[in-house]
């Protein structure tokens, strides 16, 4: 069992919302990474009888713990006094941190205020954590079978500490075994149906499985314990990816097809030569946002009228959305010059009245060299939903055609 | 003393730091809004045992409790079952839930997933907190003396549900005074310039003053307490707001000039009758995205080569961007028709490379009927960042034309 790692995080301004805690999400992807197992966040704000209690608890649960904030030099700050009181250790003036603090100011030409002599009272035995980037010296300590480490809260020297003090000294302390962890990277199918089709592999216990839904693609996550044998764990990894199908844009984790649904299509289309122009009535600019740095995107038109788009491309036919598409697609790809076009279309109500929450039907057309693909699908959501459900729907057009997968 | 407030996460996204926890900064956010005293952010993963420790401390400790995450369809959502051990109230089908999950598919043209039946089952007398735009409904009950509120994590979600259903509950249900936030809005400045240009006013100490920074936007935070005279607190806005300057777009809390930059910008087109076309070289579909929903925006364009666009409309003139740029907002002004046309250009080097971390200056073009109005700015960053501050440039381009502010 790896050790396990908490997070303890200090401030009113964290538990008020004034700010988001991004310290707590970069310290536990590390604390992973390293082999820890992360348990719990805990955040209180600046009153020293939730802070006492709060390390107490934590001290009879876990095996380290690194606490965050709370070390500056105004009445609020309240950490040293909490340890001290918590863990029984009075503290004491460190005269090397008392000159580090002086140093910070010296080297700016600034006089030190009285208060910041209190950062350099630590508790009594501690490990002091020099801070070269700021004047709150960092400590760590043991009380129990817990080892804490206090830092400040300030991100970048929150980073410095954790990266130049007490990723050294856990490594060395703690017998760490990282886990691998694999993704398989899924777009078109909920976790519902991902965890259905899942069900009819048998998963060994000490293989932990998740679902994360992110705008955009589903991941089905494989943790598998650091000495798990590299054989079973591809053998598991590409059983599960056949079951689920089609779906799979990428699996991460194995050295290859990495990256997000737009670098998969990138990597195809760079890799098949090609180039691409697009039309998109319904995600509305934002396909070819998510396509920003690519080299092979010629170029890409919104119009809110589709008869003035037919206009300007002089093309009469508007009886149909699939033929209109395919005539606007050729239209395009003789004024773009691209060998792959893209076309998003939908009925008229929707762009008389957008906002309402109404499923529409999209019908996708990507004309590559003569050759015409076709997918009508709907959807459904507020508009917002829709932009994106649409500008997926043309990428997955674009990886499946690149794939040769079946066009669904 | 106002009651206390406590926000439970949940998910292995949180505490392995996959996800940053944003939900649990909005929450507080609200909640200290509507006048509770928010005491402690607590996250566990998908483990039982932790989940049903927690609930039980946070219902020996607080006055109420928001939970979220842990409600989808999968065999790692435990958040049910966990409030069934921890307060003994068996898990019973939901007939209204059902149908309304059920719906939810209906609507979408897909068939339920067996396994989304486990979302109707819902706590013994627990109230069902009815979910329009997912499938997981949430639930609330009483234990102790805490109230407690479940809902799902998804973002959209987890706002929908707060504001629907357990604010107005709430309201009922605590005695509370609530504190007065006012938000003052601004585009292109940063926070420590903020801070430097409030620190020349004086702000009485029972006003929390704050700052949070978000893609596209700085908002400095001020939070009055609850009896706070309301001519005081308006002057006060309004000094803070007039010494920020022209950046400010949007003052929040004194029922006027609300919403993000782009809801101002609509309203301030919708108000004038206004049409706008746009050519976007640089934020490459993402400010035509940002409109999604608008009734003005008639086209955009994104073309990956500015000699193919000038080709296009017929223009001959490339010796400087200013006049192309002028000879192309003419040009779409006459093809679309609009009555804005808003140009965004930059050098040459931009297109060949634009993976490179340089700085890129960028030449912004508003021609009002026959009016043009150009800035340059220079750029940084990576290219997604690059692509975002090109959009926020155009947008508040036109933010400044529309409030007759000065055009920098």
């Amino acid at each position: 069992m790896n050790p396990t790692f908490e997070i303890f995080s200090q401030g009113e301004e964290i538990v008020t919302g004034q700010v988001v805690d991004t310290n707590a999400a970069w310290l536990s992807e590390q604390a992973v990474a390293m082999g820890f197992n992360v348990t719990r966040h805990t955040a209180v704000g600046d009153k020293l009888e939730d802070l006492i209690q709060v390390l107490l608890d934590i001290s009879n649960r876990a095996d380290c713990c690194i606490c965050t904030g709370g070390l500056g030099p105004t009445s609020d700050d309240l950490t040293a006094e909490a340890v001290a009181k918590a863990f029984d250790l009075p503290l004491v003036f460190d005269g090397i941190a008392f000159a580090q603090i002086q140093q910070f100011f010296n080297s700016r030409n600034r006089p030190m205020p009285e208060c910041n002599r209190k950062q350099a009272m630590l508790p009594q035995s501690s490990i002091r954590l020099a801070n070269h980037i700021g004047t709150a010296p960092g400590f760590a300590l043991q009380n129990g079978r817990c080892w804490f480490a206090f830092i400040p809260g300030v991100p970048s020297e929150m980073r410095h500490l954790f990266l130049e003090h007490i990723q050294p000294m856990w490594v060395d302390r703690f017998v760490l075994r990282p886990s691998k962890l694999i993704t398989i990277k899924t777009v078109g199918i909920g976790e519902s149906d991902l965890q259905e089709r899942i069900n009819t592999i048998e998963i060994p216990p000490q293989v932990q499985i998740g679902f994360r839904a992110e705008l955009g693609e589903v991941q089905t996550k494989l943790l598998f314990p650091g000495d798990y044998p590299q054989s079973q764990l591809e053998n598991l990894t590409y059983s599960i990816a056949a079951t689920i199908g089609d779906t799979v844009f990428a699996i991460e984790g194995l050295g290859h097809h990495s990256g997000d649904l737009v670098s998969v299509v990138d990597q195809l289309m760079t890799a098949g030569g090609h180039t691409l122009a697009v039309v998109e009535i319904v995600s509305q600019g934002l396909l070819a946002a998510k396509l920003i740095g690519v080299s092979w995107l010629l170029s890409a038109v919104y119009e809110q009228s589709v008869e003035r788009l037919t206009q300007r491309l002089a093309i009469n036919n508007l009886d149909d959305l699939i033929t209109t598409s395919k005539a606007i697609a050729k239209a395009v790809q003789k004024n773009t010059g691209a060998d792959m076009v893209l076309i998003q279309l939908t009925s008229r109500d929707y762009y008389i009245n957008p906002n309402n929450d109404k499923a529409v039907t999209v019908t996708s057309t990507l004309l590559v060299n003569s050759e015409c693909n076709q997918t009508v699908r709907t959807i459904a959501g507020d508009i917002k939903r829709k932009q994106h459900q649409a500008a997926l729907l043309s990428l997955d057009l674009l990886r499946r055609c690149l794939q040769g997968k079946e066009i669904v």
